[in-house]
C-alpha cells in the first residue's frame, strides 16, 4: 500500500465524509487556540512582514480546513487595527496529499473569502489562497518562503507502513502483544519521518518563522500503551471477528498495519534537538474524549441508546479518516460491516471506561 | 447566471471531459510555441532569478494543463545546463475558476513530477506546484510575486454575460442580425474585463516580468464577423430548432448569451496602451481548423462518414467547454440532443466551407 497515494480523509459532504465527521478535530483545534494564537501574535509583532505566508499542513476538506488560517488573518488584522498600521498581504497555502478533496475546498472559497472581507472591514489586506498537493515528508514550498506552519491531527500519520511488521499478527498497530521488533520498526519510521519533516520545513521557513504542530501522542514511555493503541486495538477486534466468521481472510488482517505513530513529548523533543533548526517555545499535552459530542465520561450513567450513539460517533470519526486505507487493503465490500461492528465494540467500552485521545502540541521557532 | 460559479471545462476523464476533448487547444499551444519559447528565454536570460514563478491562467484539467509550464521548466533547465549554472527553484501556479477539476490535476501531479525529474536529470532545481482557484478578473497572487504568466484559450471568456442583451433574440452571441446595442454591450464588457485583467497582472508581476496570452479572436474589425461568430451561430440554429420543436422554450433561447468576446488585434493593442503597464513584444494572428483531428479543408473530397466524424469532433470539443453553461441555463435533460443536432449542423457546414478559429497571441513585457 502506497500511503501517499491512498491516504486521504473521506471527500465530499456526504454522511461518511470527513467534512461531516470532524467535530473531534475541530475541538482539538479550539482547545489548542491559546498556543497558536500566541505563536502568530509573537511572529507578527516581532517581524511585521509586508506579506504573511501561512501554510496549513494536512488541511483536509471541510469546516476545519480554513479554521486556523482564518483566525490567523483575523488576529493579525486586529493587531494592525490597534496599531493603526497597514495590514499585510496574506497568502494561505493549503496542503494535503493528492487524494484530498481540494475541489470541495476550492468551491467553498468564494464564500469564505467574502465572509473574511466582511469581518475584517475595508482596511484589511488581500488574502490569497492556494492548494498545494503533496506529502509533507518532502519539500512542498520554495526555500525561505513561509512565515508560519500549522498542522493539526496530521503528523501522527507516517509516510509509509513501517517495514518488518510480519510478526505483528492479529494486531493492526502496536499492541501489548506486539513483539519488540514491531515497536522498534514503528519508532524508527517515526524518527525518520519526523526528522525529515523538520528538515524540509526548516528550509521553507523564513528566519524567525514558526510552527505549531498538534498530533496524536501519549504520556507514557511505552509506545504500545493503551492511551494511544486502544482505538486501533478495538478495530483489530472487529477485523479479527470478521476473519473468524470467514468474511475476511485471516492473512489479510495479519498483513494490515496502520501507518500511525503517537509519540511521547520526549520523543518529539529528542527529534527537534537532533535536527537542530528549531527552538521549542512551548510543548503541551491535552486530552479529548473519543466522542467529541459527549466530552465527559459519565460512568454507568448513560442509557443504552446514548451509549450506542457514542459508539456510532466514534466509528464515523475513524471511518472518515481511515476508510480509504481499509478499502485499499480489504476492498470496499466489507466496509459497512467493519464499522458497524467497530461502533458496537467502541460503545461497549465507552460505557465502562474513560476513553480519551492524548494530544501533543508543540510550538517551535526557527533558530536565528 | 454567475459565470464565475458556472463556467468550467468538463471535469474528470470521461467521454465528454475536457481532458479527452482538448486536442484543438493542444494544437494551438503547440502552434504558438515559438512565441512563448522566446518569452521564457528572454525572461530568464535577462534576469536569472533564483526562484522562477510561472503562472498558467485558465489551466483547466487534462493533458494541456501542465504542457507549457513543463516546457518552461525544461527550456530554463537546458539554458542552465549550457551555461553550467545552477537551475532556479521553479514554482508553478495553476489557476482556474473554482469549478475546475483540480482533483484530477493534483492526482496526476506525482507522475508528472517524476517524469520531469527524469527528463531534467539530477542538476535540476526543485519544482513546486500549486492550484490557485479564482477569477483572473481579480487579484489572484501577492504583489510582485510572479515572473511569467501564460494563458491559452481562456481570456476570450468574459467575467459575465454583458448586460443589455435583451434585444439579441434568436441569437446566442453577436450575429449579423444583432442590433448595434448588443455589439456595444459585448465590446464594453471586453474592455472592462481585459483592462482589469491587465491591471491585476501588472500588480502581480515582478519588474521585467512577462505574459504570453493566446485567445480566440478575429482579423476583421466587425465583432459579428463570421470568422468568430459562426461556431456559436450554428449552436443557435440547433437551439432554435429545438425551440420550434417545443423541446425548449423560445424565451429560454432568447435569454441565453455566451459570455465570450473574440477581439481583433487592434482592440487588444488599444487596451494594452490604455492600461499602460506593458510593452508589446509580439502580436501574432494564427488560425486552426475547427476539427483538430483533420486540419485541412478538403472541399467536397470527404466521405459522408468522415464529414460526420468531423462534426462529432467539433461538437465534443465545444461540449467540453460550454456544457456547464448550457446545463445551468437549459437544464441537463436536453444536452445530449443539443450536441447531437449541433454535430450534424457543423458536419454539414464543414463539408461545404473552410471553417477555422482565429487566434491572437500577444507577448507582453511589464515596463520598467
Amino acid at each position: 500500500m502506497e500511503v501517499v497515494q491512498v491516504l486521504h480523509m473521506n471527500g465530499g459532504v456526504g454522511a461518511t465524509s470527513y467534512a461531516n465527521n470532524s467535530l473531534l478535530q475541530k475541538k482539538v483545534i479550539t482547545m489548542t487556540k491559546p498556543i497558536w494564537e500566541e505563536a502568530i501574535t509573537k511572529l507578527y509583532t516581532t517581524s511585521f512582514p509586508a506579506k504573511l505566508v501561512i501554510a496549513d499542513l494536512g488541511c483536509s476538506s471541510g469546516p476545519n480546513t480554513l479554521l486556523v488560517a482564518s483566525e490567523f488573518i483575523k488576529i493579525v488584522s486586529n493587531i494592525c487595527k490597534k496599531l493603526g498600521s497597514q495590514s499585510p498581504e496574506f497568502q494561505v497555502l493549503l496542503n494535503d496529499l493528492p487524494g484530498n478533496d481540494f475541489n470541495t475546498i476550492f468551491r467553498s472559497l468564494p464564500r469564505v473569502q467574502e465572509k473574511l472581507r466582511k469581518q475584517m472591514g475595508c482596511g484589511a489586506g488581500h488574502c490569497f489562497f492556494s492548494g498545494v498537493p503533496g506529502s509533507f515528508y518532502g519539500r512542498l514550498f520554495p526555500g525561505k518562503s513561509v512565515n508560519i506552519f500549522h498542522s493539526s491531527y496530521s503528523l501522527h500519520w507516517l509516510s509509509q507502513v513501517p517495514e518488518g511488521l510480519e510478526s505483528n499478527k492479529g494486531n493492526i498497530f502496536m499492541a501489548s502483544t506486539s513483539p519488540p521488533c514491531v515497536l522498534k520498526a514503528y519508532y524508527q519510521q517515526f524518527q525518520k519521518d519526523f526528522s525529515l519533516f523538520l528538515k524540509c520545513r526548516s528550509e521553507e521557513l523564513v528566519a524567525g518563522g514558526r510552527m505549531v504542530l498538534t498530533l496524536l501522542g501519549r504520556r507514557s514511555d511505552d509506545p504500545s500503551s493503551k492511551e494511544c493503541s486502544y482505538i486501533w486495538e478495538l478495530m483489530a477486534i472487529a477485523l479479527n471477528e470478521m476473519a473468524s466468521e470467514g468474511i475476511i481472510e485471516e492473512e489479510k488482517v495479519d498483513s494490515f498495519n496502520i501507518p500511525v505513530y503517537s509519540p511521547s513529548p520526549s520523543e518529539i523533543k529528542c527529534e527537534v534537538m537532533k535536527e537542530g533548526s528549531f527552538e521549542i517555545d512551548r510543548i503541551e499535552v491535552t486530552q479529548v474524549n473519543w466522542d467529541a459530542y459527549n466530552n465527559e465520561f459519565k460512568g454507568g450513567n448513560v442509557s443504552q441508546l446514548q451509549s450506542q450513539d457514542r459508539g456510532y460517533n466514534v466509528a464515523q470519526c475513524i471511518r472518515a479518516v481511515a476508510e480509504p486505507l481499509l478499502i485499499s487493503h480489504f476492498g470496499e465490500a466489507i466496509i459497512d460491516e467493519v464499522f458497524s461492528k467497530y461502533g458496537k465494540i467502541v460503545a461497549d467500552r465507552m460505557a465502562k471506561e474513560k476513553t480519551e485521545f492524548v494530544n501533543i502540541t508543540i510550538s517551535l521557532v526557527k533558530s536565528g
